[in-house]
This record gives structure tokens, C-alpha cells and sequence, in this order.
């Protein structure tokens, strides 16, 4: 890699719904990207976009693309990962993958900084002997959002048991369904036809739980993701840990509420404040004042967060009385698009780059 | 009470929500009223509502206002029941009460008659010596769908745990919340301003942590009646219960993903068995088809049910892998206004009826 002035930056998906908030990200946090290509998919090759105030040309994906590039942002199909991830880790680049190609992948390190950023190290040294080893993958949206919570409980209380239900929105499918979503709202309030696309069944006014692919024992490709990633995340291999992953029609942000048993005895007010000294974890919970996290909230719409890390927010935060003294049950919102995806992966870039002395 | 082709009945709160539905099941179902009395707030009094194709005038409640009623169907507020109800039990009506001020007193049955309609012999047998055993009550909306879904697992297998997170439509809330709901989106998508009312903050693509009053413990009061009133109902008075209860942006029909422990193992094969024997239940589950229940599903838009008796619709029946061998996890839809209220309440009328003879 050459001096850190001097990167350069490629983005796989650039057109795609976290490809833009990535392109945003990488700008607002200065990261120190010399240089940004853009590359899409076929139907996209030649679009012009912006990246610090300058245009900059979709490219095609071919052999020998990822030559002399520094650092890859992959956020496109578990199909394109597959393919185009090992030739950009060969080509000598660290590649962060947000799709779910390597994420389970035992020399594959699954990272959220906050959580687990430690394993970089390890990923630095076997980068010297093997291409592989530059390989970063990012988790599932819902996965993020869920371990950054849980971390906090794990390490003062153990974990023992997690049950999630999500409430995931549209953009989770990318544009085309947040565009789905909006003009089937107004043609139903119309009471026009609508004819489901992007989802397998209406969305708007409804919900949808089904989310991925099923799998043969009854559970959906989203919610093996959850329990199989937060597992690997959090180092814990046999936590019993199950997710409901629902659709719900709003646009932005996913919600989750979860039920924790710990080992140890916990208070609401030592999870809270266990929760609270986390970094990356913002605490909304004043039910005298209806504060909770929300979707529109964490937009900044009706509580401004005032922190500019798009933390994941946390609220409701109460005994779970299925557990006894061991439970707490929490409700946690956090943007998909951004920690759930595209600023979890600037985040490991950054702590990439510090690592490396960057 | 005279001869059942001569009932006098009464709906209080007849032009509500749950009100106008409790007029169209007594009417599909042939309730056998001879004549039907609506009663509403003063704002209505004096409206005209229809019943049988004729004409019925909303009248003021007022002392002696039951004189003469078979039997009253309350679905107003918890403050219009404390003050009301016991003056028509007094009266000599059969009062069968949707709100929430009864619900947990001992000497009052909680009812869901396929769950537990046994219990109005011994209030029949209490109604000969004491108007107050004609008072019976009928359940929170999200309990009902949940513990005609619990028992069959209850009977089979024993419950040694339940966890709920709901998706609540906005219908919960009454007719103007749902008028609400519209309004909002239209306006959400035309970049309008937008002022919650009903809501203590913006419906339309969000979701609300928060149905009901906070209680000290942090739990809301839609979360404790779910608990409290699904304990009395199963008869299991220390039952391991716990939910998050949460607004979404639908118009009808509350969605729940619940995860069950069990006191012996049971595999989804036989928790479907189970569940599909029990009246009231419907099951759609078969995820290669993309089936399983929705609201849109449920008011037979997609996919018709055929059964014209509005069942509870349960899919998505699988292991949960929280609780090993010993869980199973599900999740239910059912239309709020009718089995979760209006619905409910004419089978509680239609099985006393049935008790009595008539």
C-alpha cells in the first residue's frame, strides 16, 4: 500500500442502495481515498457520480480490474463476491465484503469494529503469507445492530439465551424496493391495483415474514444469518440464539425486539449502564417523555441523536419477566444502510488503516 | 331473559371501531336479537345506524338506560365500563365487557370460548345469586390470537416459557387512528408536514415501541395485559410470559412472533398437529409456496381462507433453536377487530346462549 494520501479506493455496487451511502461515508469521514472507482454492474458501466466533489465513471468488472488498488468495498450480490473477491485479494488489495460469501468462512475474519476489531491483527499477519488473508467480511444488517447490543450483557452478565424479532425495512431489499414500497402506498390509499415485485407479496400496509431464502428446517436464510453470525461475532459457538426476521413498510432503519437470559443476575439499570459505556451504542429511554428508539428518530427527525456516529440506539430497556431475575428485554433501531452495512464497512477500513499505522 | 327470538340487545360504544364490526358479525352470525340498541358518547347520540336492514337510533346512557336488556355488549373505554357495566348487571343483562376494567378481577371470567368457554357454567351458576356474576369479560386484542395458539401447545406439551414481539395494526387504536394512518402516508409521500394525534408520534413508515401506558417496571400496559391476561386465561397464574408490544404501520390485523418453551420435547411436525387440531386455528405454512399468514392474507386478499370464521391464522412453525429440542417458534396473524374483539365477544354471547338453553 502506498502512503496513506495516496489510497486507492474501489467500490463493487457503487449505484446500489448502501454503494451510495458508502460513497457519502467515505467522504464525510475523510477517509483518505486519493482516488475512487466506481464499479456496477453491466447496466450501470459509464454512469457518471460524484465522489469529493469530483466525477467519477462507473467501470466493468473484468480481469486484471483490481490492479493497484489498495482497498476494495464489495457491496453487491453473494454471486459477484464469489467471484470477483478472491482475484481483488490476489491483485494485492484488502477487500471488505458486506455479502454473505465469506462471512462463515473459518479463516475469514466477520467484523464489527466495535465488537470485535481485535481480529484484524490476526488478519494483518496471515495477509503476509496468503492473499486470503486479506479478506474482510462484513455481517448481515440485522446481525450488526444485534451484537453490538449484546456485547455489553456478554461481557459483564454471559449470555445464555437471545431471541430477536425484527421489524427490517424496504431499504434492506435496495431502491427498487424502497421504490416499491412508496408507490404501492399511494396506489392502494388510490385503491389501484398493485402487483408485488421486489417482494413476494404486498408490502405496503402489510407485513411480510419472509426475508432470504427458507431453509429445510423451516427458518429463512436472514434468520440463519443472525443466529449463525452473531455466534461467530460474539466467539460464542453454541449460544441458543433464534430470530423471527419480519418485513415491515417503512423505508429506512431496522428495529429489533429482543429478550436476553443472562448467567448472572441483572438490573434494567446495570444493562442500561453496561449498554451505556459501550462505543457505538446510543441509550433513548425515557418513557415519561415517550423517548424510545424509532426509525424516523434515528433519522434525526424527531430526536436528533447529536452524535454524528449513527450509533445503534437502544431503548426500552426492562426486566424480561420469561427469565426471572436473568432477563432483560430491549428494543434497538439502528439505519441498515449505514451501521447495518455501509458505515460498519468504513469502520473496518478505518480500523484497518490504524492498525497498519495509516 | 324472554325467549331467544326476543332478545333485546345493546352495543355500548356502537359507533367505534370495534363497535360497527360487533353490528356486522351479530348480523352475518344471526345473533338472535329481536331488537338492538346502540348506545354511544354524546357526540353521536342521536346518530342513525342500521341493523337488520332497519333503522336504530344511537341513545345517551343514562340511570335505568338497561331496563329490559337481554344482553349488553360493552366496547367503549375502561372508564365508561367501570361506571356502566355493573348498572346493567344490576339491571338483569348478561354484559360481556371488551375493555379492560374487569378483566383481572377474580370473580369475573376472562373469556376466549375456545380456550376456556367452559368457564361460564360456574358464572351462570354465580348469576343466580349475585348480578355481578353476569359480568364477562373479554380479552386484549393481541392476547386473544396468542392463547388460542398457546393451548393446543399447552395440553400436548406443557408451557414452560413465551416470549411475544407484536406488529400491531393501527386499527387497535380506533377508526381515527387508522384515518390517521392514511392521512400521514399521503402527506409523508407529498413531503408534507405531519402532526401525530392519535399517535404519540409518526405512524407512517415507523414503528412505535409503545402501546398503552408505561408501567414502574418499564413494561407498557398493552405488554401487561398480554401477560397478565393470558396467565389468567390458561389458567397458568405463574406462567414464564414476557412481550414487547409495537405499532406498525398497518391498517388491520396484529401480527406476533412468539418463541415457546415447552416442558416436554416437541418437533414442529407435531407442534402443527397440535395446532391444527384446535378450533379456531388455521394453518398456513408451506414457505415453497410463500405462504404464511399476512394481514392482507388474513381479509382473504391473497390468499382466501374459506373458513367465514375468522380464525386465528398461525405459519411459520419451526424449531426454535433457543430452546433446543423444547422449542418451537410461530407466528400468528388475526384481524383485531374481529377475533381480537368484536368477533370474540359474539362467541362468548352465541356459547352463553348455548349454556342457557336458548
Amino acid at each position: 500500500m502506498p502512503g496513506s494520501s495516496g489510497l486507492r479506493v474501489a467500490v463493487v455496487g457503487a449505484t446500489g442502495a448502501v454503494g451510495r451511502e458508502l460513497f457519502c461515508i467515505l467522504e464525510d469521514r475523510r477517509f483518505p481515498a486519493a482516488e475512487l472507482i466506481p464499479f456496477a454492474s453491466e447496466r450501470s458501466v459509464g454512469k457518471e457520480l460524484r465522489f469529493a466533489g469530483k466525477p467519477v465513471v462507473c467501470q466493468p468488472l473484468k480481469p486484471g480490474c483490481f490492479q493497484g488498488i489498495d482497498v476494495v468495498f464489495f457491496d453487491a450480490s453473494d454471486a459477484v463476491s464469489k467471484q470477483w473477491v478472491p482475484e481483488a485479494a490476489q491483485a494485492g488489495a484488502w477487500v471488505i465484503d458486506n455479502s454473505a460469501a465469506f462471512r462463515l468462512d473459518d479463516d475469514v475474519p466477520l467484523l464489527v469494529p466495535e465488537v470485535n476489531g481485535h481480529l484484524l491483527d490476526q488478519a494483518i499477519s496471515r495477509a503476509k503469507t496468503s492473499p486470503r488473508g486479506r479478506i474482510l467480511a462484513g455481517p448481515n444488517c440485522s446481525t450488526v445492530q444485534l451484537v453490538v447490543a449484546l456485547q455489553p450483557l456478554q461481557k459483564r452478565f454471559g449470555l445464555r439465551r437471545v431471541i430477536a424479532a425484527t421489524y427490517q425495512s424496504s431499504s434492506g431489499a435496495g431502491t427498487a424496493a424502497m421504490d416499491e414500497l412508496r408507490a404501492q402506498a399511494k396506489a392502494y390509499l388510490a385503491g389501484e391495483p398493485i402487483s408485488p415485485r421486489a417482494f413476494t407479496h404486498q408490502i405496503a400496509f402489510n407485513c411480510i415474514p419472509h426475508i432470504g431464502g427458507f431453509q429445510d428446517d423451516g427458518s429463512t436464510s436472514e434468520e440463519r444469518k443472525i443466529r449463525l453470525e452473531s455466534r461467530k461475532i460474539l466467539g460464542l459457538p453454541e449460544l441458543r440464539i433464534s430470530a423471527t426476521a419480519v418485513r415491515v413498510p417503512t423505508l429506512l432503519c431496522h428495529g429489533e425486539a429482543v429478550s436476553v437470559e443472562l448467567e448472572r443476575a441483572c438490573s434494567p439499570a446495570e444493562a442500561r449502564e453496561a449498554m451505556r459505556a459501550q462505543a457505538g451504542i446510543e441509550i433513548i429511554d425515557d418513557p415519561s417523555k415517550n423517548a424510545y428508539p424509532m426509525g424516523l428518530t434515528s433519522k434525526g427527525d424527531i430526536v436528533p441523536s447529536g452524535s454524528g456516529a449513527d450509533p445503534v440506539y437502544v431503548g426500552r430497556i426492562r426486566r424480561d419477566p420469561a427469565f426471572d431475575d436473568y432477563g432483560v428485554a430491549f428494543w434497538i433501531i439502528s439505519d441498515n444502510l449505514r451501521k447495518g452495512a455501509a458505515l460498519n464497512a468504513v469502520q473496518i477500513g478505518e480500523a484497518l488503516l490504524a492498525k497498519l499505522g495509516r
